[in-house]
């Protein structure tokens, strides 16, 4: 929908998007842009964008009235209606969809649901929405051009940036806090308590968790993604983090700016992760390790110890059909004695020499 | 609890089952049923069922007043009370279970909660009904005898088709849809932006995901689990498809009719799955890869590669006690030198030969 | 925050935690105590604790005006202001942050909020307190001092029990029931329908879920944690059990007192756990298996047989560099050919002795 023209909007013109964006402008700026789309499904008022050299036959063969590329390739886009050549076409892009977006959405409307509640002492600054049915507890501030969305839950004392939005549904707990120009989606829970028991005659006894979590700027977080809060100290996330969905993060840690963390990561209590560091699905970091700047790690590996030099890391089965996979495994099982007599032979070899 | 019988209501006898739901009656058609049960739990009012032969023995020794089982079996039930013969008897368990708790299920009232919030512009059926403290955003369409629970939130433009269930807490972002005879159970997220970002310069632009969910018929939806919109194109999901909690399935992924997701499944972006496809607990599908028809994943398997070929597909590290494990794993970390080991010592044994 | 003295309230001094607390006083017993921290973060009006051995130093080079700490360390903490001697300092600590926390949270107001949706024939009582925005159907019964937070959803027939905390956005579906002092973090859903469908004609036919779940007394479950409703049995947790977030509960499952999970661990239907075992992050156990007591289950092992023998278990392919990795994985898909080679090399070696 939102890729798409919405009807009574007049559609914009290359020349618009060059206006906003720039970028260089060859053939036709008049042509109307109604969805912005891939090369393979585009037509004349399409605009897709070329950013990885394996697309350039789509690309060539691609019916779309606007294309962005890269400089190097003005020539071939002479013949074309028209196209927007830039240093970074994925950035563009990614820019065309915000711009795009910005055009269409319905318009912010600022103030306080009727039927949200607030309570007396809670901070709503007058620019901010707060939507239906959500509940705002005192001393909880809501920040400039804030959007909490409908059914959200803001504890005691929970802070929201300037510029946040808090899509439908966010917990946000005791006093725990989210800078500025946040996205959180639907069904996150920030600050609920860390997994924190002192084993007692086999039982558990609960340590009560008395920090908070504290998110920077331009921070995006999934849909029912859990933050836990800290147990002394605070649980952080520093400026422009990433977070997809249904991922945990333990009490404690500490996750540098501008990580990115796909879906179902897991990060265990009180581990340190370092500046741009990145996660595939699945991940799983144990607790107290320390990553250092810059690492990388495949989806569904398990970091069991740190990582003090950056690179990319990895620990997967590899799959395979199941009868393939049913006689490795069980090899596998064997593996440190198939060691020990592939050391015997070995030595029998030496000796036989 | 709903599997007993409720006080008030009265119990349904062995030929009411058989009327309703077609077999071969043996025996009493009186008896009275006053609950289903497993075959080993068993009491003369308990109706069970025999689904596999090795479970042969637990019926001959059960107290069940009726059991359902294969025609083969008219033998072994001459003696017992009552018995229904069919030919598939797990499948019609599975009909008795539903309609058991049809017959006891509070009747669904039609309307819309007083403490629901319903914009102007929304269209909700007169037969549907909008639950407590639910939100139905203007452009929301509630279909003929669709049910919203309590406390759900459809964004503007969602789509819930006839007859579809949303249990509580429930999310639909904009412009999502789901088909007919749906169930979604609560706390899921249908329509959350993808995890879409461009890098530049050490930080992530956010690509806006302009794309929407689409959801066929007969789709049932577990409980927290997220469904990514699509950044250009769709997201969709196909007739019949089944997913059970916490399952993460990423933006512009296809869906094939009938597949079955257990638990804690992950399936990234652009992923496009078959027909009648199964994934066992845990296991992740990566990126843009294509999965056929008829392919089956076991549990905590990655797939890296597209698979072309139907089958069962695994990649498990077979677990052991702890001791045994570390030394496999750190023979593990020197497989590969082990291979060259061992073709250095068939060299040898080549040249000795 | 919490950890941190609020204003207004006069701080404890070490005296008043002893008091409450026991455990031997050493030195100051006036000094008043502003924080609870670490021992490297910490003031002279910090109280840390030591609880291992490989903290030692940082207890002696730390500024914390009291230290916790077992009896054995009397002569090194004479100099400090002032020290708390007890034989379990870590079981202290616990109990510290409790009672610390309990000084400090406000006080709970009984009484239903009066935007909360109370249907009648729902039992709520007198001392429990109902939040903001919640729903609880008719014949839910909410037990003494319990406290259900804003917009939680009690279906039909839901319990919970005296002094048990729901937090904000719980789901207790029909007829399930937690027992006394348990908490149940934001986001969680108790007792959404089991994955359960009988295959038929390349299509899935739901079987009705008609048992409900059962949760002991102290139990605590964190955010967005699924436990699904028996299929025809109850699906139970016994007392004292311990939940990390984004944890699956299958249906039918049976886990034994005092069990702890950690984070996105997943356990599918009907598996059958003994008391006293613990899981870490991302670890699966398949359906209808048995685990003993005392078994302890590594991070992101999947346990595919039962465990009849207590003790601890590891399945996990070891991480390593990339490039390392692949070349391990690579010959990992030959393994059962390798070890074929071996054992003809083995033959050979034989028939040349």
């Amino acid at each position: 929908l939102l890729g798409t023209h919405v009807a009574g909007l007049s559609p914009p013109r290359v020349a618009d998007v060059v206006a906003a964006l720039g970028g260089e402008l060859l053939g036709d700026g008049d042509l109307e842009l109604r969805r912005i789309g891939a090369l393979e499904a585009a037509d004349e008022h399409t605009v897709a964008h070329l950013s990885q050299a394996r697309y350039r036959n789509a690309m060539l063969a691609s019916a779309a009235g606007c294309v962005i590329a890269a400089p190097a390739e003005r020539e071939a886009l002479q013949a074309r209606r028209s196209a927007i050549l830039t240093a970074d076409p994925y950035l563009y892009y990614a820019r065309l969809t915000q711009w795009w977006a910005a055009r269409q959405r319905p318009a912010r409307r600022p103030g306080i649901h009727a039927s949200a509640v607030v309570e007396p002492g809670a901070q709503v600054h007058p620019s901010a929405t707060i939507g239906p049915l959500s509940y705002v507890a005192s001393h909880a501030v809501v920040g400039e051009s804030a959007w909490v969305g409908a059914q959200c839950h803001l504890a005691e004392g929970a802070q929201v940036g300037p510029g946040t939005r808090l899509h439908a549904r966010v917990t946000m707990a005791e006093s725990c806090q989210i800078g500025a120009r946040g996205i959180v989606h639907s069904g996150s829970v920030i600050g609920a308590d860390g997994f924190g028991f002192a084993p007692t005659q086999g039982r558990w006894e609960k340590i009560e968790q008395l920090g908070v979590v504290r998110i920077g700027d331009d921070v995006e977080i999934g849909a029912n993604t859990c933050i836990d809060r800290g147990a002394l100290e605070d649980t952080v996330l520093g400026d422009g983090v990433k977070l997809d969905n249904l991922v945990q993060v333990g009490h404690n840690v500490q996750v540098g700016a501008h990580c990115a963390m796909a879906g179902c990561v897991g990060i265990a209590g009180s581990a340190r992760i370092g500046v741009g560091c990145t996660f595939g699905g699945g991940a799983i970091v144990l607790g107290h390790l320390q990553l250092v700047d810059g690492v990388h790690v495949s989806a569904m590996t398990i970091v069991t110890r740190s990582i003090l030099k950056p690179g990319l890391y990895s620990g997967v089965f590899p799959f395979d059909e199941n009868a393939a996979w049913e006689k490795n495994a069980a090899t596998l099982r064997q593996l440190h004695a198939l060691r020990e007599r592939l050391r015997a032979l070995e030595k029998l070899g030496a000796t036989g020499a």
